[in-house]
């Protein structure tokens, strides 16, 4: 008996632990960041298991919209009503563990609140407004959301179209939504729940636009919860993913605000109406980067999770004969099955060492944004911006992956795969649309390459490798001998050779073209360059992270890291052969690599996504219940259907059931 | 004012349509069979237009499943009551476009009554019972669905746990479900609405287990629709897709049904208990192949669809200035668009034309059938089956690049593609997984390499490039005098190769271990080579195609084929580079083709579109929408949230509002 091994579990599923060649325990606290934290973990988990209100009445996806709301509305009372449980400073750690738990893949009402429009008080309001707001802010006196994005305008921030035309007469800003386009559309939280928003509008004083800037904006009666006049709200409708959510959308008819709900750290605007222009205009930045860097974190704990229900299920799942006669195998034991599953594993792995290095990076910046020192800023912005497209779009595609693994099983709601791949994969869009991230990445590798050629360049670590000059050929000769410093700079050879093509195309396009087209002609190379710039980040970093790792775990994150390199290399085989860089004899070695790793990896590949720690409350998926009773459980799940609370429904009565009597009668 | 062009349309989707090179209405007739096949669709659609029942009350996404149910039971009814509006006999065309405009992508009650249980029917029974079952099907008196797969048993049909024992004594099988993965599971219309299966079962007479055999069984009482004794049903549960439909289970506690529910064209048992066995044990394959058959046309349909929204959403949606003041350009503009949204729109092309295909080989093997003649069916299988895998996979992928090709508006269920998604992805899982399917395909591919080897092969002409020599290296010079011959001999190469590297290491591999082992541990390289030979097939197909195109068409078809089969070497490259076949030269200039078919599609997407001929009704997406006008059709969609119909929820009465009032009294 231990944690994951219990009495009455599927004995398939106790083989598997009993199997693995490592101490889970002593995983988990790796991955976590040590058995401190781990015991943290538990107590939050104990803790939220005590508390009656943390429960749904039945699995959520059994609930309507009106349901999911009111049932979330509770929940998030309680969650922030009980926040001295945890670390509130350690919101990559104890928080985001607290809020999954508490709340699962579902945001809530307060989600911006939290999320944007706290931070955005802190970062934006001068120290009167700052005293007002966070104070009502954090007592929960208001609910706050972000509202930026409209109808018509999403990434492109300069042409939103909602106007606050200062009127210096009554020292009034007016609040406008001209057109449909101008409809603020999407905020989590705007349609119902909130009653107040940092509201993003282009700012016009003395008759001249001074481009968007955040007003702080009441949008509802603080006692019956009414839209105040000139304001019209609502829900946006059903979503992809996150419907417990009141995504909303909001329209401005003239509505007066004072002059001090312009935040003015850093734009002013005088009471006879004289703009005062920021100091620094990077420093509105710093919510953005938080949110992004948030996002590695979260993209990676979803990634996990569908790979411990997949890993979890292929050994419960026996279906076909390997040997004939000798019964039906586990589905994990099929090589392409591993093939599947495994990556993901390796990927999330990947993807959490990753969200470690940027929470540290992210803390560094704040500390030295308090001082005025603006130095990682940049570095920052690049590396999450960049992080966020290539982690939000693997996330995804494994996330579909592991339910496509799982059969027909997967395409039920009781798998948790709908809710997990429909949470997951706005991530790809929220924070800056994928494309138009890897295109911010990519200026920076052409500014970087450019240095590089005028002899100028001065590049920190994560881009020195633009400066260097490799081999001509790769120094592999068998997978065994493969090191990391070879795979390293084995992988360094193509990003740097696709920043260079990227660049020379760019050079030869402006030739003949205008400076922006030229740079949309070569926009899908621009794009790439930016991907292997980041998965090389995303390998060098893993493979650091395991080196430093304890010897008794360090055997087995090793082949989950080579997993995963490999797989990057087999899957875009052409850039390694190209100029006989690598030699299809050096594929093979890494294929075989490949294979090795998959079929190392099989015995301790559930220990490994136990290692995860994830609660069945966590976690929510039938198909990966740590005892691994899936099939009893799949049919007492069914039970909770909306159809199942009556035997003979009105579809029958007043549809099919005629349909068949009058068919009956003629016959 | 065209079909088309309409007074009131967005300016911007209007002048795409002017743009056009082409003419939009020989294009469709030429892609849907002619102009006459034009004129059906055309009317099919003014009498769905003309029926109030077919009417959705509010758009379906806003509906909870049980008023989904209700909603489809009326318009099934009132479908199946007018199929004389169309000819029954051509179900791949005016049949399943009749049921796409009735019925949205959401199956229905009678789904599987006319995909399965009647074609069973057709081809499992007996004289006698199919003068009995027919008559009842066909017009309703009965409402039927096919339960094979189990909780616990999907693809491995031999593993079934349900049991039906004769007995003797009374003439009668006993259906029972001895354990709980016994339980039939998944079955479309099974939970609720269906009153008769077909249900297979493992035969045991005379103590002896006979394998799985179709029996027919009454479930629910024909005046009450109160499940019969003995029987356990209901729906399972929500899905990722088709929450219309009632998937079941279903629970046999020794339920007895007569001798005669065998259905005993094949195989049967004589009153005593005497088994005689099937002449010919493939014939009851013809279903399956059947549902492939049709899965083609269906899959391509949805991506199609995806692809109509993408482009035309592309086209309205201003994003971003390329020309510093010149204003936000349309996002159809940026080559990460184009090459996000175009080859969707090449694959569907080309996923039509090899609906088209299969569709006359079913018919050509249907009729071979009748006389007994089972030649092509092994070639139909393996087609079908390579197809299915491959297809729906591009499928599956491709609507979700068209989901992000449209940013945060794609997250909305107003965009169409959440529905279209979990719709279309679904046909990776049922009708044989997909990996399974390939690895089936890969055995065709295993024997037609030994033949080659053994100098025994006698290849039809889809397998004909096996036993084909080909040149070392790819005579491709530039992409300009790429000709059809050398682009397909180049993946024949690539497609060959990879046959002969899958068989190489399975032979190496059988020499240490078991064969089934052996097969398992080269099944990733296996299921590569079956996807090559597929998309081999599918360019070919697809060439062909466009070479017996109209001229006035041909030439934009053409750009639509290359960038098919560009995107394919491109996506590639490494298979094309191994052992110096083509050189980086070369890939260059298949790259860029690729980047000219993309501009030169460009003023031509709108109406590649337009030409597949889809109505508003059928396309189902605010984004998508013929005139283009995207934005207030948004705010009108998002009205109809079931949060908007209160204005103050019960959230905020019960939770919120009290949680506020608490913190301010505290201020």
């Amino acid at each position: 008996m231990s944690r994951w091994i219990q009495d009455g579990d599927n004995v398939d599923l106790t083989n598997e632990r009993k199997k693995a060649t490592f101490d889970t325990e002593r995983m988990s606290a790796w991955i976590h960041g040590g058995a401190e934290v781990l015991k943290r973990r538990r107590e939050i988990l104990a803790f939220v298991k005590s508390v009656d209100d943390f429960n749904d009445p039945v699995p959520v996806e059994f609930l309507s919209r009106e349901e999911r709301i009111l049932n979330n509305a509770r929940k998030v009372v309680a969650m922030t009503g009980n926040t001295d449980q945890i670390d509130g400073s350690d919101f990559f750690g104890e928080g985001m563990y607290y809020q999954a738990l508490t709340m699962g893949r579902d945001l809530h009402a307060m989600s911006l609140h939290y999320v944007m429009f706290i931070p955005t008080l802190q970062g934006q309001t001068d120290d009167d407004q700052l005293d007002e707001w966070l104070t009502k802010a954090i007592s929960r006196a208001v609910i706050g959301t972000y509202a930026q994005t409209e109808l018509g305008h999403g990434t492109n921030l300069s042409k939103l179209e909602t106007t606050a035309t200062y009127d210096p007469a009554t020292e009034e800003f007016v609040l406008n939504s001209p057109t449909i386009t101008a409809a603020k559309w999407w905020p989590g939280g705007l349609g119902k729940s909130s009653n107040y928003a940092v509201v993003v509008a282009q700012l016009y004083t003395k008759g001249e636009c001074k481009g968007p800037h955040p007003f702080i904006v009441q949008l509802r009666d603080d006692e019956t919860h009414i839209p105040l006049k000139g304001i019209r709200l609502g829900d946006i409708g059903p979503k992809l993913g996150i419907n417990g959510n009141d995504n909303g959308f909001m329209l401005f008819d003239k509505v007066r605000i004072p002059r001090n709900a312009l935040l003015m750290r850093y734009a002013k605007v005088k009471p006879d109406g004289t703009y005062v222009a920021p100091a620094h205009s990077k420093l509105g930045y710093g919510t953005m980067v938080f949110v992004r860097s948030i996002m590695i974190k979260d993209q990676s704990t979803q990634l996990a999770a569908a790979a411990t229900i997949a890993t979890r299920y292929a050994a419960v799942r026996r279906q076909g004969e390997i040997s004939p006669g000798k019964g039906e195998v586990q589905i994990i034991d099929y090589q392409t099955q591993q093939f599947r599953v495994f990556p993901q594993m390796a990927r999330a792995f990947a993807f959490m060492a990753a969200a470690t290095e940027i929470r540290n990076l992210y803390m560094t910046v704040t500390e030295q944004l308090t001082h005025g020192n603006t130095e990682l800023l940049a570095e920052l912005h690049v590396l999450s911006s960049g992080l966020k497209s290539v982690v939000s779009w693997d996330t995804a595609q494994g996330i579909e992956q592991c339910r496509l693994a799982c059969g027909g099983h997967g395409y039920s709601q009781a798998s948790g795969f709908p809710e997990i791949f429909g949470y997951a994969v706005g991530g790809c869009t929220y924070e800056g649309e994928n494309i138009v991230m890897l295109l911010q990445v990519a200026r920076f590798l052409m500014k970087a390459a450019e240095g590089v050629k005028k002899g100028t360049a001065n590049l920190a670590d994560i881009g020195a490798y633009i400066g260097k000059t490799g081999g001509k050929t790769s120094r592999l000769t068998t997978h065994h001998h493969y090191t990391d410093k070879d795979l390293i700079e084995d992988l360094e050879h193509v990003a740097r050779k696709q920043v260079f093509r990227a660049y020379d195309r760019l050079k030869k396009a402006q030739d003949h073209l205008r400076p922006e087209d030229a740079w949309n002609s070569v926009s899908v190379e621009l794009a790439k360059a930016s991907r292997w710039h980041v998965r090389l980040y995303l390998v060098k970093n893993f493979l650091n992270k395991v080196s430093l790792a304890p010897q008794d775990l360090k055997f087995v994150l090793t082949d989950v890291a080579r997993l995963y390199a490999y797989d990057i290399i087999t899957s875009s085989i052409g850039a390694f052969l190209e100029d006989g860089y690598m030699t299809s004899q050096q594929i093979n070695e890494v294929k075989e690599g490949l294979y090795e790793c998959l079929a190392k990896l099989r015995p301790n590949a559930v220990s490994l996504v136990d290692s995860w720690d994830y609660d069945d409350k966590e976690l929510k998926s039938v198909l990966g219940r740590r005892d691994g009773n899936v099939y009893p459980a799949l049919l007492e799940w069914a039970q909770n259907s909306q159809l199942n609370k009556t035997e003979v429904l009105p579809s029958y009565h007043k549809y099919l059931g005629p349909m068949m009597k009058d068919a009956r009668s003629k016959l």
